[in-house]
């Protein structure tokens, strides 16, 4: 694809990232998402089927990670830029995706959401593994401490949606994460 | 108010709980409690002028805490029970009350919400304060790990709805919680 090509979708997911954290799945049309980026309505096709592949699209975007453990970079760097970028979504609670998961998950997607978190967890788990090889991190049960990085996160973000949070909640969730990770 | 009175107002709220599990809250009408209820219309009214009231008295509804350390019972028993109380409710999707919390505080009621946390914490961290006291809970930041108990119970009861949990989420949860606060 070219980059121009790549530059449009890049565009029709920032978009449509804004409606879904708006406005939920079931109510974001297409011709909505067609009139937010100035597309006409074949051009819009010619990148996505329907508004299910678009949202499935933004929920599979992960932030890189097996490259730079690759490269041996430094985990408690890692582990940082992650935190911080949490951190900020946390308190963006315009642009929680709650809902639209919600109502996405109840047209029958279970297993997709089953398998974003299998693979969400699997990468916790390969940066708490790599973590420990290279000394930076404590002793932990990956399997038990990357849920709660996990479901504490979502619960972070739901509640953010239904009512504002103090800046410290989102602190908090980074300092327990950091307790729970690396050795003082 | 009569034993007979206290018994009609605690089948109203299991049966409406039930309705706002199933539809979430704006889907659920007073007439739809009335059929379960078997009340007549000026029967329910008689207890509570709408679905709102009745809402925001099951979520208002706490397990028993103040009672129990004035009695100076163990804390670390009290949180064994509450563990036990809150894993189960994480595997009970179908009584999740996650989609209609988000339906009400959309209709304005985030101050509603923001006492609720508030409260929900205060029992938290008190429980925490007195096992400190009384030596059987380690030295925690209560103020942090309320955060982590009350907002990871919010992610997995919130997911449990999205998708089918591992019965090993909620144990993890229980482990994590019983980690931060109990002595080897």
């Amino acid at each position: 694809m070219g980059d121009k090509a790549e530059k449009t979708k890049e565009r029709i997911l920032e978009e449509a990232y804004d409606l879904f954290a708006q406005k939920g799945f079931k109510d974001v049309t297409m011709s909505e998402i067609c009139k937010r980026t100035g597309l006409s309505r074949g051009g819009l096709y010619r990148y996505y089927t329907g508004t299910e592949e678009i949202f499935s699209e933004i929920l599979s975007k992960t932030y890189p990670l097996t490259g730079r453990m690759d490269k041996k970079e430094s985990a408690a760097k890692i582990l940082e830029e992650m935190l911080s970028t949490l951190q900020e979504e946390i308190m963006d609670r315009e642009r929680s995706l709650s809902l639209a998961i919600y109502e996405y998950a109840s047209l029958g997607n279970e297993g997709f959401f089953q398998i974003l978190l299998k693979k969400a967890k699997k990468r916790w788990m390969d940066l708490m593994v790599y973590g420990m090889e290279q000394k930076e991190f404590k002793k932990v049960d990956p399997d038990m401490v990357s849920d709660m990085i996990l479901y504490y996160y979502q619960g972070l973000r739901m509640w953010s949606r239904v009512t504002p949070l103090e800046r410290k909640a989102a602190e908090h969730y980074g300092r327990m994460v950091r307790e729970m990770l690396l050795e003082e």
